[in-house]
């Protein structure tokens, strides 16, 4: 495994790591969470990530459970969380006005109380502000989050889907107030997605020192090749609460350039989402690209993505850019 | 004439205001200039907006030479300038490596001497970054900023196109070391190109009262309409070196949004353009909607859109923005 | 006992220290360090020094042991731990990627309640960031001790063998964000290794008021003079994990001085041991000289170093220094 | 010719300049310095490297003529100059206690003024503190850089031969007070001195930004080969007031290195002293690489190196390296 630093911090993260995104709960059961997160973590991977949104909270119970029997040493595994959506109300009609959608002090000083119980540890490693919000003042939000980590229930603290100008806002209020900055960013980013990792946040790179965190690699799938001939059966795309992709995932152009980089894939003897996600690690900039995975093969498959990027050179990465340019949004 | 506070500044610019790119120089001569001028300032105008680029520094000799006729109170009109680009050198070979596409020190504290001479002032109203140099560190900008309105050379700064967090960083820098903060941007804004304007740079407006000086407010002329029916001579899409607008100034597809808009400027008795300049004046966040004109009726017409903002109710808004809703990127 | 400030703070330590690096453990075992413990505490000793490495913690465990069982006053004595490299973990074989050969948050906020519960104590007086890590902005260690120190887990933080620069810029970022300066600095300091502590770090005690608790004052053993005859059995250069020191106490010239300076000790009617102590306890940047022992007359004899200090005059100190010169690197 | 930021700042230079240390006034007069300064500007050079007690200000008396003369563009050219040892009285024989061996407000607030005139400009793009001066506060000192600047007399600041912690101390004292920031460096760095550059300094590149303009890259001639047969006649070596550096010169290790060095130089079609000045061009911290020349064509071979610096491959590199390890103190 090759191990990043976690932006201009101090912490190293494995380059691939395994996020419980949709599969945890929903395609995944307590036996199959805790059998790929040893999997991971016998490739090398120390970076598990997670969120209070992720299956409404089941994903953290299932994670919690599974460190619990792993039992391995605290110093040596990285565990995050995210806040903003809150967890639905089980039953109850009360509207939850302060407490969904929202990045105020009164969520997160509970919030992140949840995330430790669920998950059953001392302190999380990480955690994001999963959306910026826009009716909490940046200001609010630095401070909650520096709390956090005053209390010793969190090491450092990120956003999520945040533009430039909200990541610097925080960073330069943290800076002038004197409060623990943030470290990192989870942004969307694979070839089909690259315009925000690889302009808007250009010049946080090296001003703040801003590490990512990466999330879907491989496009929802698009790019495992798996949609060139339609939706299979037991995909995402085929899964109810994600009928928001098909329109992407059928995105006749997209396939036809998944088809295409499929014959690069072959001439480097791999896959066509090893290639995708070789790419993605290829970015200095990017710290960890977070793998997520229904079956233990497929993790299996995700991590041998490792050998293709000792593969990857100039002229195959200017090939790989060339065919999805156009996409490159 | 209605008034503005340009963003959270105390200084006043009117709604309207005449700018001298494209057409200074190239398509107007010194009493053209005059002509037009003296017409803004009766109908209210008291900003003008120019650049050092602009004909290569010859518009700021027309609007100087103007400027010295027409013998106005100083304290009644407000001159900007621009500085990035450089000057072209006239014959030199020398390759002009700290004076071209640059925001360095040295180059700043000369660019403005130069203008001041060319407009025969003794300070200007408004200096411009008139581009974002990626190679000049935000703090040595700021800090020239700061020295040209401390040596009484300009009394406030600001930039033009440039993202939100290159915005933010620069009156971050300016808040933590003291210096005078940049109080406006400049940038492109009319009903095909609002993206940056009304999301970029949301959050801009409230943490550090940003003005707008906006430019191109009819598209380069798309606006207008002439473009429905081809390109006519004489305007600027005829014209070689902005030959580089023709295939947005031909697209069919925005040219038929305007058939539509045409409509609607129909119901409210005035032109395609008045209503397009209102609507654009409509945006509370615009300090100044930057008018250009080759010719003094043509400046006639649009001002005269302050009549028209006057009928502009939500409805008709709502109107407009649904026609050209799928271009406003 | 003579007692000095340790560097700008307000606590005073012994001038001359226990430490117990190399010995404790792997020399001297429970009923040892008692006996030593006890002897130093008689003559006036009052600082205590440790580290987690040492021993891989083994050490604190028998210093922790010790006090227990002299159940002095806590308010009599200062106790010190440094972090950096870790434990070696016993038998697991996941490369512990975030805590060896590291300072940053995750293993520093570990590391301290290790040592806490191996020396059995509620806080400890000193700690120190055992080397400098280049990979780990000093900005995340600085809040790291800062915090260490507000969770009541410490009261002091320092550097050692960090160079000047470093340690500047640890000051200088904890003044800047208001958090705890680092207060002292644990450098090697001998007679044949002075250019640190006499010129790198010379700005550095006024401008920052720098505390030195200095390490190696008989350069493991060379100014002792028992080896100006080759490694006699039982000494530190006969031991196997100290293999590397061999070549340097073998070195002829070096012993050539050494065996010089034994002349000015007879003058003085010293050893050469008690000479080299009281040339550094002589210099007025040292707070306390750290002495290592492997047997209580060693300890002895060292201690009565402090007599040989009053006698020192401005001409001896001269000679002696000629002596050395060309070794003091 | 390639160019360079100079470290962090806007401002490009050349990456190999013309320096007039021992040469000006001294080896060449009047119409050589012109002469060189030409055949300088016409490779692409933009940096004159400059300092008051260079032949006690005759070397900027020459400079200025030179300038005046060849009447390039003042935006085009950057001039430096240097203060520190103040220029000798002529005759008088009062001890200059305020103006010599000092960086206090009172000499650097004349110095530049002197500069300023004898150099015949308006002001000077680079001013150093030639030397560190351990008895006048830092603090003080960056207050004179910053209010020359604020008085347009220069653009930007910097040190020589300064340790990592007091250019560290200069840039905190000048963030903390909001004042210009130093900007740049100017080390000695060649083949037989490389510790400083490449080790003291190494953290103050990222954290600062710092920019080198390097001096004797050619080790006072000794990488030119020159002195492996002893002394030739008209060389720096036979200088009577370089007479300090005649055993460097003669040093059989190191003139026995450079023979080796030759054989590489041999293989690349190139002379030892284009090697020796390619070396150090090669690495990227260095902004510039100032040259002396005593004749027009030393000055066209040692430019030449550029094109070797395009044939340096890693390997050779390493050759290098390793030919001189044992003597980069």
């Amino acid at each position: 495994m090759i191990y990043r630093h976690l932006g201009r911090s101090g912490l190293q993260v494995s380059l691939f790591s395994l996020g419980s995104w949709v599969t945890f709960h929903n395609q995944v059961d307590a036996s199959g969470v805790r059998e790929m997160m040893a999997m991971a973590w016998d490739a090398g991977v120390n970076f598990f990530d997670n969120a209070e949104v992720y299956a409404n909270g089941e994903s953290e119970l299932l994670m919690g459970k599974a460190l619990k029997e792993l039992a391995w040493n605290r110093l040596d595994y990285v565990i995050s969380s995210k806040f903003f959506w809150g967890l639905k109300p089980v039953g109850g009609k009360q509207s939850r006005i302060n407490s969904q959608n929202t990045l105020n002090r009164k969520y997160l000083m509970q919030a992140i109380d949840g995330s430790l119980q669920r998950l059953k540890l001392d302190y999380l490693d990480l955690i994001f502000c999963h959306r910026a919000d826009p009716h909490t003042p940046v200001e609010e939000t630095v401070w909650a989050m520096h709390n956090i980590i005053e209390q010793g229930k969190a090491l450092y603290w990120g956003t999520s889907e945040w533009s430039a100008d909200e990541i610097r806002a925080a960073w330069e209020i943290a800076e002038r107030h004197h409060l623990h900055k943030p470290v990192m960013e989870q942004p969307q980013y694979h070839l089909f997605h690259r315009q925000r990792v690889e302009k808007e946040y250009a010049r946080l790179y090296n001003d703040i020192g801003l590490g990512l965190t990466t999330w879907s690699p491989l496009a929802s799938g698009l790019l495992t090749g798996k949609y060139v001939e339609g939706i299979p059966d037991g995909s995402r795309g085929a899964m109810q609460n994600m009928a928001f992709l098909q329109e992407e995932l059928l995105d006749q152009q997209k396939n036809h350039a998944v088809a295409q980089l499929q014959e690069i894939a072959h001439s480097l003897d791999c896959s066509v989402a090893q290639l995708a996600l070789a790419w993605v690690a290829h970015n200095p900039r990017v710290s960890t690209v977070i793998l997520g995975a229904s079956r233990p093969e497929q993790l299996q498959e995700n991590l041998a993505a490792l050998d293709v990027l000792k593969k990857l050179n100039p002229e195959t990465v200017d090939k790989i850019e060339g065919l999805t340019a156009k996409f490159a949004d």
